[in-house]
């Protein structure tokens, strides 16, 4: 790890080499237990010592009946406790010299009242020891790339480069299986809940600094640091993207924001506004937030918003262009060397306008290297969006009909896909320029599996994967300090 | 069937007894090989001849050199031929007697020039001989109800309840996977292609006939017969829902449908002028057209447009009520005698907003149950979004964990979501109010499956279910001709 993220008072919450855990016991009907199985079964090596009054054993480690007794000072401490209890605990800590905390209790500043008085409390009590913690309120941390998951789903999943912070702990561990389906994964993922101590600008500030991120995303309830948030961003954006989902607009997500984790959210424009000083590019749904992530993370920049269109599916083709163009894109013809190449390729019942739609091809291996080539080659197109279908079905039943055995046509498909998708991530190599697919198959059938595998992005739909193509455009802009084309 | 849709020109393209198919061969290059090839494969029961000039066997079937040797007329002949012989072979059907053809073959009017001359030709013919057809340029037709596809993917997936009615062909045939993962299906998808003699319209009639259709979807490029359109639409409306995406609404969206279809697509505030004269309910994207149709079909009718939001994860349930507020849905409080029926269930750490966010809790059936059966039952909500979430992982452990031997889990998990399916299924029937569920795990999930099959809709985000929620209010409110709450 580089120096500067050592210094990041989350460092040991993301990676601590030892923790104390407050909360579990050998009953799966508490939360603290699934937290601390997680842990476990996500392949952590370092110490842990879990913290029971009764049992000498939990979840097979060895218990202690309380924190003065281990054998060391621990990088952190987990607590998953009735909420009264919490301060107290705390201050234990403090006493034995832990320095960091995650506290996942809930029962504080968000519901009011009492629970006001309380998380006052613990800060007082962390600022007493010297003391950083996240939450109250939070449900922990995944840091794949350390074997850590603290949240209370098990890891399903792989490690990445999205830096996640969170306002909602349980997207976090609600996402793992979701983004697991597209190759993609968390560098960490960091749920701050109500934030009284370390908040999303430490958080941001941490993930720039990690090596393992190379997009940072935040889901947003309330923002409580306005000026240090717009300046820690606009430090950042310069060197990586950062994507922010905010949901708190509506009357009715500010209420939610509201019960959640006491967020006072602010009107939409206000929002709006700070996202564009900081250059945060901003996402208007969940599924958005991480498509925006996976193609920044994935695809070379935008010089600029021409977009060509590949298909050889009018509807599919039709509908990319439409939306790229609703999302500000422009979607240029294509220049006269391109057409000369294409004309080879394409069938005269193809068109080659832009979209370019090929229908059906004689040469399918076409699709996936030739065209896309000559489009990405075009001088006047900045990025390709294609639309890409590799059923196993039809291609198995050509290769019948050309004669092959049945027992050759698993290999046989799985190379063909493989070709695919090594000359498609060859060609974003070759030209510098983003390549987005799209498709309506499954994540998990081969063909488009291979794509994603070779880390070709393949969205789930043509508007998904426009407004993606919309967001590299922004960036870019962002960063050259272009005008952002604006959205029809 | 009923007497109406047999009376409708489409029925015997939809459901022929006897096909004669010209352009299949024995290689798997051409594509009437495959679309002869897919007929064959999804157990089609009725006859079919191939016609071919040499061959005297056509994929296993005895083929004929000429239709005039066929041992009967037909009811459909399908044309998967080069575009200058199509005239002269359905002159041949003409002939021959045949009424109803299905003109795959691409080269007329959406080329221009000489194309535009060879589709006036077809006309001519068809009128002279009384014959209704499909395309040119069209892929033909899927009706699983009648083990019938003629499209050039082989068919995956199930009859359901979808009637489509497609400028975009391909789309059709590339959705039976999407929508099998959803547990959904066509009753049938038919492609329209350029509409020279059978259009939109014609397929609204006939959808709306369709005992097997519950809701019919429209893929559109362009509208050809703008008043008969309208005229349709409004008279089917009261009786089955009608769903559109529209796609020439952009500059580009435009030029693309003009290369796909010869279609003059017209500006987008006009097309949203039709659909709302019409009383069609207007989708934003492709995915969007089908989640719409899936819930008119699956949910009863929303009374008005009052949500509850249900959730155990604070950022699911606030991106669900910001959504839901935004797509003009409102989000009341509960009642007092729904908030005393919770208050049983809902630990104090969960919110008894709306979203109810039950945080954790402590019975995992109660979710499934006792809590949706209360805000069902809520006098001021007229529907139910849930945030779903059945990770078996982490019920297997919790099944380990309560000493449940490893062999009697499978058993118990599917057990277990049975029961979940079974319930909340059970809950849409007695409060006849629609509960839509959302979740970011992969439909394929048993937890999510199991939902699926017992008629519960899940989407695959709070967005998409928000929504699909705010469509079946729309469409409640154009059947009681009610103002239809605007979109914020």
């Amino acid at each position: 790890m580089p120096e500067p993220i050592r210094k990041s008072p989350l460092f040991p919450i993301v990676n601590p080499g030892s923790i104390v855990f407050f909360g579990a016991s050998n009953r799966f009907t508490a939360m603290g237990t699934n937290q601390l199985h997680s842990l476990i079964s996500s392949g952590y090596d370092g110490r842990i010592y879990p913290i029971h009054p009764i049992e000498k054993c939990v979840l097979k480690l060895a218990a202690y009946q309380s924190v003065d007794q281990l054998p060391e000072v621990p990088d952190l401490a987990v607590l998953v406790l009735p909420t009264h209890i919490v301060p107290q605990v705390m201050e234990e800590c403090g006493q034995k010299g832990i320095k960091h905390a995650i506290v996942v209790s809930g029962g504080f500043k968000e519901v009011g009242g009492e629970g006001v008085e309380l998380e006052k409390k613990l800060l007082t009590i962390a600022s007493q020891y010297g003391m950083r913690f996240l939450g109250p309120n939070c449900l922990g941390v995944a840091n794949p790339h350390h074997n850590f998951n603290v949240t209370f789903l098990p890891f399903e999943g792989r490690p990445g480069y999205i830096g996640l912070a969170s306002q909602s702990g349980s997207l976090i561990t609600q996402l793992f299986g979701y983004l697991d389906r597209y190759g993609l994964g968390f560098s960490s993922g960091i749920s701050v809940g109500n934030e009284a101590n370390l908040d999303v600008v430490d958080c941001m500030v941490h993930l720039a600094d990690c090596p393992h991120t190379r997009v940072i995303g935040l889901y947003l309830e309330t923002i409580r640091r306005g000026r240090e948030f717009i300046d820690t961003a606009r430090s950042i954006v310069p060197h990586k993207p950062i994507v922010a989902f905010y949901v708190g607009g509506s009357e009715a997500g500010k209420r939610a924001g509201l019960s959640h984790t006491g967020a006072l959210a602010g009107p939409d424009p206000l929002y709006e506004g700070v996202f564009r000083q900081s250059g945060i590019i901003r996402a208007h749904s969940i599924p958005e937030l991480f498509d925006f992530c996976w193609v920044l993370g994935a695809c070379p920049q935008a010089r600029g918003n021409r977009v060509l269109v590949q298909t050889h599916s009018g509807g599919p083709g039709a509908a990319a262009a439409d939306a790229s163009s609703r999302a500000g894109l422009e979607l240029p013809r294509l220049t006269r060397k391109t057409l000369a190449r294409l004309a080879q390729m394409v069938p005269h019942t193809g068109s080659l306008n832009n979209p370019v739609d090929v229908t059906f091809s004689k040469n399918p291996q076409d699709f996936f290297d030739g065209i896309p080539d000559a489009l990405l080659g075009d001088a006047g197109a900045d990025g390709l969006l294609a639309y890409l279908l590799a059923p196993t079905k039809s291609i198995r039943r050509s290769m019948i009909g050309m004669g092959f055995a049945d027992e050759e046509i698993p290999r046989l498909v799985e190379n063909l896909f493989d070709d695919h998708g090594k000359a498609m991530a060859g060609l974003i190599e070759k030209h510098r320029k983003p390549l987005i697919g799209f498709t309506f198959q499954n994540p998990q059938d081969l063909g488009i599996k291979k794509l994603l595998q070779y880390g070709v992005p393949v969205l789930p739909s043509p508007e998904r994967a426009a407004r993606a193509m919309a967001a590299l455009v922004r960036y870019s802009c962002i960063l050259d300090k272009r005008r952002i084309p604006s959205v029809k």
